[in-house]
C-alpha cells in the first residue's frame, strides 16, 4: 500500500520506521538477530559495530574498533567537555545531564578534527583509486588545502604534546592488524605520507595526533567520516562520566572555572549613571 | 468517543493533546486568542504569563513579572552556567547548543534556591490561612527547617555579596506594587519575617538574596514553586546568550577553564608499570 | 602589564575577561550600570537589548524587540523542539533539563531560517549602500540564490500555513514603527521586494513567514544575523517552558512519540540466526 | 603547603585537581598507567572500568561488564531518548548535539530503574551481612517498599514485554560467571528472591526486566548504584548514535512526532476575542 493511501495507525507507525530494531511482545531483534543470541556472544565494540553498520564484524575488526574507542577516552579537565562535566556535576543535576552538557560541546572544533582528517584521507584514497600515486595524491590534496588558506592540517600537531603518545602506538597497532590481513593499511600509508609531505614543506615535523590516528583506524575499518564524530562521542563519554562521577563524590557546589575567591577581569564600559528617567517598566 | 475506542489518526492526534495552542491552516491561537491579536498588544512578559498561566495578566502584573525576569539575567563567568556557555561557544557548536549546555546545569543547586524559598514561603502562608500568626508560622517553619539539619535557609545569604544589591531593590518595588494594590504583599512580609527571625536566632543578619527576592515576586504573582525554576531559566538565558555571543566574537578555540599554559593538579596513583600481560584486546 | 608578564591570579582572572558584567562584594554592574538602577527602570526586552548590545535602547526600540520575541513563542507539539520538551518532562529530569534538550535542536534547520533571511536582506542592503536600486539588488541576490540551486528562499513560505498569520501583522507593526521614526523601514521594503520578485518569477505568491518577518524586525533594530538565532531561542524558550510545564502536570511516564500501544515499522534485515560461534565476549 | 597559603598558578591548578589523569608534554597517564601501555592491551570495557574504578579489572570482569553494556543499547523509537535523537538529527545540529539532547532525558524515570533496583539489592545484601537470611531480608525490604505505597518494584515487570528476553539471558550468564568464580552470585540470588516473593504476594509472576538484570551484574561487579545510571548512558548512547545516524541519512527536515499531515488535539479555551485594549506593547 502506498504511503499516500495509508491512514491511521499504519501511517503513524510508518512515520517512525527503522532498520535497526524490531520488536514485539517478548521479542527484541537488532539488525535481524535475536537480542538473547547477541548477549554474551559479541563484545561491546562488536555490538557498537553491528548497530552502526548493520552486520557483525570479525573479532579482529571489533578489537581494532575497541582500541580506537579506548584511546581517546580522556584528555583531562582543561578540555572544555571534561570541565563542563565536572562543573555540571556540582549544580544539582543528574549524571546523565552532566554528561549531556559535556557531550554537546564535542562539535566541529572540539570533536571534529578526526572527521575532517578522515575526509582528507578519503579524498586521497579516491584519487589513488583513479590511478594517482600516493605521493601525487597527497601533494595535490595538500596544495588544495593550503590554497584554501587553512592554517592547520587536520590530524597533525598538538598545542600541548610535542608528540602525542597515543598516535604512534595506534599506528603501530594498525600496522600489526594490517600485517595479519584484518585491514588493508592504506589509510596508515596516507596519514604517514601526509605527515612526511607537510614536514618537507614546512621544514619541521608536525606529528600525527590522536584525531589523525583514530581517523586512520576508522578509515581502515570502513566508517564514513561523519560517523567518526559519533564514535568519538562514545569514546570521550567514558572520560566525561569518570570526571562527573569523581566530582560528584566531592562536596563542591556550583563549581566555577576559577578558585572561589577569584573574580574575572572586567573590560567593559566603566561605571556610569543611569540616564534620567522615570521609574517605568514592563 | 472514549479514548479506548479511538483508532488511527484521531488516537494519534489525541496522544499530543494540549491546551496551549490551537492551529489550522492560516490559524494560530494561543490560549484561545488569535496570535495576530496578541502581537503588538501584549508585552513580552505578558506573553510569557499567558503561555504559562492561561490568562492574560494586567499590565501591572506583567510589569512586575518583567522586573523579576530582568533582575537575574547574569551573575558573571564564575557561575558554572555562564562559564559553560562561553566554553561551548569556542567548540564549534551553534549558539543554541551553547545555550542548551548552559541552561542544562540550572538544577537544584544552581537554579533551585528560588523554588525552595517559595516553597517555604508557601508553607508559612498556608499556616497563616489556618489562623496562625505570621511570627508563629515563621518560627514553626524554621524550627522544622533546622530540625532537618539543613545548614542554610533558601533565599538568605550569599557567599560573595554581604548584601545582594538586587534583593532590597526588588523588595522595595514589590512594596510599591503592593501599595498600588497590584499584589497583596504577604510574601514580602513572610520573607522579611524569616530574615528577621533568622537574624534573631543566629545573632547576625543574613540578608535576603536574589533567589529569595524573586521568589517573593513570583509568589505574590501566584506562580507555583516548580514553575519558578523555569522562570529563572528564561531570565538567566539572557546572560547565557550575551556571554556566548561575546565569546563567539573572539578567536579562542576549545577554551578550557584555566589559562592555556596551565595544567591541573594530579592527585591520583603515581605512575606504575602495566602488569605483565600479552597484547590482547577487544 | 603584558599578558606574558602576568602571573598567577591576575593571569587566571584575565582568562575570563568580559565586558558584560562587573562585580565586587555588594556590587553588580551590567554594561556599566548598577543593577539596582536598572531594576524597575527598564523593561525585560530592554534588559535583553542592553545585555546583547551594550547600550540601552529607547523605549520604542525595546517595545519592537518585545513584539518580535513574543510572536514566535510557540508553534505546537509537531515542532520537534516542543515535542522534545514534552517527552523530556516525562522522563524524570528537571524542567531546566527538558528545556535544554529542546533548545538544543533549534539548529540550522529548525532555528536558522531567520538568520539566513536576515543575511540575505543584509546583502541586499549592502548593495543598495553601493548605489544599486532595491529592485536590482533583489534581482541580483535572487539570481545568485537560485544559481546555487537552493530550493527555497529563507523567510518565504510555510509547509502548513497558506499565509502565516504572524507575518503580515509583524510587517504592519514594523511599518507603524517606521512611520514614527523608530526604525528606517528598509528591511521591510527589502523583504516585500523579495516576496514580490519571487512571486513574479514563480508565478505564484509565496508569502513571508514568521522567520522572514522577525528577521525584518531584527534587521531594522540592527541585530547581526547570527545573534537572531539566539533571540529565537529566547522567544521559543517560552513555548518550550509552557509545554514542559503542562506536560509535567500529567502522570505520563516515558512519553514516546506515538500512542503507547503502537509500534514502529521495521524495515531492516529479516530475522536471521546468529552465526555459529562459541560463547565469547568482552 | 596549605590551600590558604597557595597563591597564583598553584592555587588555580589545584582548583581542577583530579586523580584520573596526569599529563605533561608527551605524557598521558590514566590512573597511573601510561596511555601507550594501555592501548592495545586492555579491552574497551576494561578501559571503562579503569577510568571509573581506578584499577584494572580481570579479563573476565571486563567481559561481564561488556555484556551488561551491550544488552541495553536500544529499545526502539518509542523510547523518548531514541525518538529525540532522531528528531534532533533532522533539525540541522551536529550528531553530538543530537546525542546530547537524547542522553539528557535518561533521568530518574527513563534511566533510573537500574539504580533504584541496585539500591534495593544493596539494602538486602547489607541486611544479610548483619546475619539476616535472604528470605527475611527480602521480605523486610519489600514490606518497607509497599508501606511507602510505591506501586512497582524497580527491576521487575515491563509494560510491553511479558518476559523481557534480555533478562533471563543476563541472569544465565551471571550464573555462569559465578560458577567460574568471577563473581559471587549473591545479587542474582537477591533479584530472584525478590521476583519470587513478589510473585507469592501478588499471585502472579512479574518477571525481572533489563534494569533489574543489569543491576544484578553491576552489583556483582561492585559498582555503586548511582554509577549504574552512568553505565546505562554509555550503553544506550550506542543506540542513540545508531538512530541519529540512520535518521541523518534521510532527507526529512524538522521531523515531528506524528505524520506531517496530522495535527494534535487542542483541549484548551475555545477561541475568544482579545479584550478591548489600545495597541500597546513593550
Amino acid at each position: 500500500m502506498s504511503e499516500d493511501k495509508k491512514t491511521g495507525r499504519a501511517r503513524g507507525e510508518d512515520w517512525w520506521r527503522t532498520g535497526i530494531i524490531e520488536m514485539g511482545p517478548g521479542v527484541i531483534r537488532l539488525r535481524g538477530y535475536e537480542i538473547q543470541d547477541l548477549i554474551g556472544r559479541v563484545s561491546f565494540p562488536a555490538m557498537i559495530w553491528l548497530m552502526l553498520r548493520g552486520e557483525l564484524p570479525s573479532e579482529d575488526q571489533a578489537a581494532l574498533l575497541g582500541i580506537a574507542l579506548g584511546a581517546a577516552v580522556d584528555h583531562g579537565p582543561q578540555a572544555p567537555s571534561i570541565a563542563i562535566a565536572r562543573m555540571a556535576a556540582t549544580c544539582g543535576v543528574g549524571i546523565n545531564n552532566a554528561m549531556a552538557s559535556a557531550i554537546n560541546v564535542l562539535g566541529d572544533v572540539h570533536g571534529g578534527a578526526g572527521e575532517q582528517a578522515l575526509s582528507v584521507y578519503g579524498d586521497i584514497a579516491a584519487a589513488m583509486d583513479q590511478g594517482t600515486t600516493l605521493a601525487d595524491a597527497v601533494a595535490a590534496r595538500l596544495d588544495r588545502f593550503f590554497a584554501e588558506d587553512r592554517g592547520y592540517v587536520p590530524g597533525l600537531g598538538h598545542r600541548f604534546h610535542p608528540v602525542d603518545p597515543r598516535a604512534p602506538r595506534l599506528i603501530e597497532l594498525t600496522r600489526d592488524f594490517a600485517a595479519r590481513g584484518v585491514v588493508g593499511g592504506r589509510f596508515a600509508d596516507i596519514a604517514q605520507a601526509i605527515e612526511a609531505e607537510v614536514a618537507r614543506r614546512k621544514g619541521k615535523r608536525i606529528p600525527l595526533n590522536i584525531d589523525g590516528a583514530t581517523a586512520v583506524i576508522y578509515g581502515e575499518l570502513g566508517f564514513p567520516p561523519p560517523l567518526t564524530r559519533g564514535l568519538f562521542v562514545l569514546s570521550r563519554s567514558v572520560g566525561i562520566l569518570a570526571h562527573a562521577w569523581e566530582q560528584s563524590q566531592e562536596t563542591e557546589r556550583n563549581k566555577g572555572p576559577l578558585p572561589r575567591e577569584w573574580l574575572w577581569a572586567y573590560t567593559g564600559t566603566p561605571v556610569r549613571p543611569f540616564p534620567g528617567r522615570e521609574d517605568k517598566s514592563s
